[in-house]
C-alpha cells in the first residue's frame, strides 16, 4: 500500500524548493531509521507528507507559512503497531484512537476478528468506517479465521476466499490478519489455499500466528504463504522462525509479555531487521497507566536494546512486513506521522504529528475527535433464545447417585491450557449436584447468532466460588458463555446481558448484580478509555469477591470457548478434544 | 513477485517430512542471510523449491532420492544481480548464462533497454523469451526511457504507459527499469507520471537511476517513485540517498568501479540493510577475466566489508528491492538456488544450483544450453539510406577559407564528458578539412531506423589519429556512428557494418578492415563468450593501431551521442545541449 498526497506536482515543487511548505519543524534531533543516524535537520510537510528534510538547525522562514520549535527533541517516525484487535480494548476505534494517540501511535494494523466472528463483512467495513478521520491511521488486515475452527463451533459469519476478494477493495485493507489455523495451512487444506491465494492475487501480504516450535510444522507454514508472526512464546522459537525468513512480531499484549524472552535470544543475531514490536491485545486501563507502543519500546530498551533498533522495529520494520511502502519513517514522500520525544530511552512524547498537524501534546489530544455514529453500534447481536431459570439446571441421564462427567480443567491459575477429565458428579432429581463440590462450577454455552445451539458442562479449576460470571466477550465465537455456581445467578447474569445488548456480568445472590455493557457486537463499549477502565476494574472486583484468585480474572473466560487452545474447550457444540477436533458428550457413558 | 511450486501440497508433505525429496545436499556450512549465522545444516529440495533445512550435519537417507556431501563448503543462496544490461556484454541471453552460471549467478534482474530502443516491444519479448530454460534466472524489468530524451534524437521506439501495461503481462516481468530521465520525475512530467502509476498498477518496483548530489532533486526524485539507485558516483552521495531510503546498488561494472568508494562511506553507517551490489555492464572479457557478482563480492570484501554482510548484499537484498518474495535466500519455500563456496572472502565458487539441479561446478557448466534460434535474431536493424563515398564529406557554407564549427570536446582521456567550443575549422573546395587538425575527427551519426536522419559534426580529443571508427552500439538509440580521420575509411566502415547487421568496426587505408559482427539488432553477437572476448580484443587492438590511447577506446564512441551526458553530445538530429535539451547548428554563424 502507498499513500498519494492530494497533488503530486506541488509536493515535488515543495521538494525541490519552489513553493513554501504548510509546516517546518526545525531545532530537531532528527533521528533516521533508515541509516541510524542522528542529526539537526529541518522537516518541511505539505499537505500531510514530507516534501523535504533538510540538514541544519534552523528553517527558512521563506519555504513554510508556519514554523516549529523542536526545542531539541528528538524527531522520530510515529509508533506503528503490526498486530492489534481493538475489540480487545473493547474500545470503539474512535475511543481506541482518543486513548493512544497521546502515546505516539500514529498507525495501527488491526485485525477486526473478534467482531467479524459476531457480524461478518459488514463488521469488516465498520471497523474500516469507523477509522475515518481520525487523528491516527488504522489499517485492517482481512480476518483469515473466520469461525477459528469451522464445524467445532457456530459463530456468525463464515469468511473464504470470496470475503478476501470483496473487502480487499476497501482503501485501507492491507493484509490477510493472522492465519491461525497453522494445520490447514501445513496441510494445504483447500479452503485456506484459495484464501491465501486471494490475498496474494490482490497484493495483500499474509500476516502470521504459528505458536509452535516444531520446526517441521513451521516450515511448512512459510510455505504456505504467511510472512509474519507475534505468537512466540520461547525466546528460541524467535531464533528459529527468523531463520525461516518470517518476520517477527515480539508482543507485548496486557497478557504475553513477549518482547524480554525474546530479545534475550534474537540479540545474539547480526541481523535485527525482521524483528517488530506490537501489542495485540490490550486493555483500556493498561493504555492509561502504562501506555501503547511506548510502553512495548520501553521494555525493549531495558532488556537492553539499543534505542535507535527498538525504534526501527516500532516503526520502519512493522511498516515494512505490512506492505506499507510510505510510512514508518520520516523522509520525503512518506506521511508525515512523526513525533517529538523527549529521549530514547523512556520514549515520552513531547508531541505527535499525524498528516503534518499536531494531533497531542504532553499527553493530550490537541483536536477533538469528531464523534460519529454508525448503524452497527446499535444493533442488537443477542440473537438468543429466550431464556427461562430452568435453562440453566444440567439434566443428568439418571434420577439420584452419581454420574461420570466430561470435566474441563484447569490446571493452572493463570494459563488458559486446559485438560479433560472424567469425573463423578452426585445428581439430585435428575439433574446436575455441584453444590458439595467447590472447586467445581457449571457451565453454559449459549449460540448468539440465532442458531439456536447451547453446550452444557462442568469445570474445575475456573476459579468462581459464588455466583456466577457471564460474557458475551468469548473468543472467538463470542457466544453468551456463563460460568455458575447456582442457576438463579445464571439466569439473572444472562438477562441482564440480554437486555444491555451483551458485555460481561457478575451476579451473586443476595448482591447488586455488576455488569459491564459492551453494546457494540457485545465486545465494545461505548465509552472512553478512562471510563470504561473504572467500569472494568468494578467487573474484576466484583469477581474477585466471587472468589476467582486470578491476577485478571476476565482472562478465564473469555477463552472458554477457544478450541484452538489445548486441549479441551467449550463450545456451542459442547467440550471439544482440540488436537482430535471433535466433539465430546458431557456424559462418557451415556 | 513469487515463484510457486507446480505442487505445493508435495512440498508441504515434504517440509514435514511425509515424502522424500528429490535432493539433500549434507555436511555443509549454511549461512543464514536472514539471521547472519553459520551452522551446520542439510538443505532438503523438491520440484526446485526448498522444502526443509535441517540443523546438523548429515541427511537422512529415508527423505532424499539423492544425497551429496558439500564437504564442509558454505551453502549460501545463488547470486542475485538487481541491476544489468546483457547486452552490454554483447551476448545473447543464452551465452551470457553460460559465461555467468559458473560464477555463482543464479539472478539477474535485465533492463532491456538498448535492444528496446532499436527494436521496441518485440524485443523486450525476445529478451525475456530467450531466458526460457536457462539455468538460471533473467528477470526483466521494462525499459522506462526509450527514448533517453524524447525529442533530441531518433529511435527505434517509444515507450509510454500503454508499453508498461502490455509487457506487464509477461511472467517474469518484474519492475520497471531505470528511470533515467531523473528531471521528468522532479518535474512531475505527464508522461513519466503515466508511466510510474502503470507501474504501481501493475505492482511492479520503480528501478532508479539518478546519478545527482543535490539534496532537493533527489528527494523529488524519490517522491516520484524510484527505490533504488545504481548511479551512485561518489560514496558520500550514497549516504544522501540511504537517508531518503533510497536503496542502492553498489556498481562493479566493468568500467565503472563504485563498490570501494561506497563502502568508505555507508561503512559508518548502523544498518547497511538498503545496500546491495550490481554490475550493469559487464564485457565479455571481464566475466571471463574476473568473473560476475564474485567479482563485486571480492571487491566489497577487499574493501573491508564483512563476508556475510557482502553476500547479503549479493543475495537477499537485491531480491528485496527487485520485489522478489522466495529469492535470495536458502529457506523453505525459496527456489532452490544455491552455491557451494570455498570461503566467503574469495567466493570461489565449487557447485552452483539453479531449481535444486547442479548446474555448474568448479567453473565449468555441468549441463548444455540447449541452443534456440529466434526470428528476432535474424533481423536486419541497419534502416540506413543506401550509402555513396560522398556522403562522408562535410559541406561548409563557404568554398575556401575557414568557417566557425562548433565541436564536441573530450577534455578527459578516459570520461565521458564533453564541452561544446567554437573553433576555426579550415575549408577546402566547399569542405571542411582537417588534414592539418590531428586531434580532430569528423563525426556522423547516421539514423539506423528508418527516419533518414543524418548529422554531421567535429570533435576534439577522441582520441582517433587516422581511418574510422564506426559503431551501431550506440547509447541509447543505437544510431549508426563513425567518427574518422578520412571519408574513404568512414565510407568503408559503415559498408562492412551495414553488411554484417551491424557491430563495430576499424577501417584505416591501407590496412585490413577490422570488424567485430554484432548481428543481433546490431548490438549482440551470436558468438559464445570467449569468442567474442577475442574478437572484441582484436577491435581494442586494431583501435589502438589507430591511436586511441584509452584503456577501453569502446567507451569512447558508444557514449558520444548519449544525450543525457553533460554538457554536449551528438544524436542524428545533431549536436544537443544536454542541460538546454536542444539541438544546436554546426556552424553557429551560418
Amino acid at each position: 500500500m502507498k499513500l498519494y498526497p492530494k497533488d503530486r506536482r506541488a509536493l515535488l515543487e515543495a521538494a525541490m524548493g519552489r513553493r513554501p511548505c504548510d509546516l517546518a519543524v526545525e531545532n530537531v534531533r532528527f533521528v533516521n531509521v533508515f541509516t541510524g543516524e542522528i542529526y539537526p535537520a529541518v522537516v518541511y510537510v505539505l499537505d500531510g507528507f514530507v516534501a523535504y528534510v533538510e540538514e541544519g538547525g534552523r528553517a527558512d522562514p521563506a519555504l513554510a507559512h508556519q514554523v516549529v520549535d523542536g526545542q531539541g527533541a528528538y524527531l522520530t517516525p510515529g509508533f506503528v503497531d503490526p498486530h492489534i484487535h481493538i475489540e480487545s480494548t473493547m474500545l470503539t476505534p474512535r475511543a481506541f484512537a482518543a486513548a493512544v494517540v497521546p502515546h505516539g501511535t500514529t498507525t495501527v494494523v488491526t485485525d477486526p476478528h473478534e467482531i467479524a466472528n459476531v457480524l461478518g463483512e459488514q463488521a469488516v467495513v465498520y471497523m474500516h468506517d469507523a477509522a475515518e478521520d481520525l487523528p491516527m491511521r488504522q489499517l485492517v488486515d482481512i480476518p483469515s479465521c473466520v469461525p477459528a475452527v469451522p464445524g467445532l463451533e457456530n459463530s456468525g459469519a463464515e469468511f473464504d476466499a470470496g470475503t478476501v476478494h470483496r473487502l480487499a477493495k476497501l482503501p485501507r485493507v492491507t493484509g490477510l490478519a493472522e492465519v491461525m489455523d497453522f494445520l490447514a495451512v501445513a496441510q494445504g487444506e483447500q479452503r485456506m489455499l484459495d484464501m491465501l491465494d486471494a490475498a496474494q492475487q490482490e497484493g495483500l501480504y499474509v500476516q502470521g500466528h504459528v505458536p509452535v516450535s516444531d520446526k517441521r510444522l513451521l516450515s511448512a507454514y512459510a510455505i504456505g504463504g504467511p510472512t509474519t508472526c507475534h505468537e512466540t512464546r520461547e525466546g528460541e522459537d524467535a531464533v528459529s522462525k527468523l531463520r525461516l525468513g518470517l518476520r517477527i512480531d515480539a508482543r507485548e499484549s496486557s497478557i504475553a509479555k513477549d518482547v524480554e524472552k525474546i530479545y534475550s535470544q534474537v540479540r545474539r543475531l547480526r541481523y535485527l531487521d525482521r524483528v517488530s514490536l506490537c501489542t495485540d491485545d490490550r486493555e483500556a486501563h493498561d493504555i492509561l497507566e502504562n501506555g501503547h507502543m511506548d510502553n512495548a519500546l520501553r521494555k525493549a530498551v531495558a532488556c537492553g536494546m539499543d534505542g535507535v533498533d527498538a525504534l526501527r522495529c516500532a516503526t520502519l520494520h512493522p511498516a515494512l512486513e505490512s506492505g506499507l511502502s510510505n510510512l514508518g519513517a520520516v523522509a520525503p514522500g512518506y506521511a508525515a506521522d512523526f513525533l517529538l520525544l523527549e529521549d530514547l530511552k523512556d520514549f515520552r512524547v513531547r508531541a505527535v504529528y499525524y498528516g503534518g498537524r499536531l494531533v497531542a501534546r504532553d499527553g493530550v489530544l490537541t483536536q477533538e475527535i469528531t464523534p460519529k455514529t454508525f448503524a452497527l453500534e446499535q444493533m442488537d447481536t443477542m440473537r438468543v433464545p429466550p431464556l427461562k431459570r430452568e435453562d440453566f439446571d444440567i439434566a443428568a441421564p439418571v434420577e439420584q447417585g452419581v454420574v461420570k462427567v466430561n470435566v474441563l480443567h484447569f490446571a493452572e491459575l493463570e494459563k488458559s491450557n486446559t485438560t479433560r477429565c472424567v469425573e463423578e458428579i452426585p445428581v439430585r432429581d435428575g439433574k446436575l449436584d455441584l453444590s458439595q463440590q467447590p472447586d467445581l462450577c457449571y457451565v453454559k454455552i449459549v449460540n448468539r447468532h440465532g442458531k439456536g445451539t447451547v453446550c452444557s458442562g462442568v469445570t474445575r479449576g475456573f476459579g468462581l466460588k459464588e455466583g456466577a460470571f457471564a460474557s458475551t466477550v468469548s473468543h472467538d465465537s463470542h457466544n453468551l458463555c456463563v460460568v455458575y455456581r447456582d442457576a438463579d445467578s445464571a439466569y439473572e447474569a444472562c438477562r441482564a446481558l440480554v437486555a444491555c445488548r451483551g458485555g460481561m456480568c457478575c451476579a451473586m445472590p443476595g448482591q447488586q448484580t455488576v455488569t459491564l455493557p459492551l453494546p457494540v457486537a457485545g465486545l465494545m463499549s461505548t465509552l472512553p478509555c478512562g471510563e470504561l477502565a473504572r467500569q472494568v476494574g468494578e467487573m474484576k472486583q466484583a469477581l474477585r469477591r466471587a472468589g476467582m484468585p486470578q491476577s485478571n480474572p476476565l482472562v478465564r473466560i473469555v477463552t472458554m470457548a477457544l478450541p484452538v487452545i489445548p486441549e479441551a474447550k467449550y463450545t456451542d457444540l459442547g467440550l471439544v478434544d482440540v488436537y482430535a477436533k471433535k466433539v465430546l458428550p458431557l456424559f462418557p457413558e451415556a
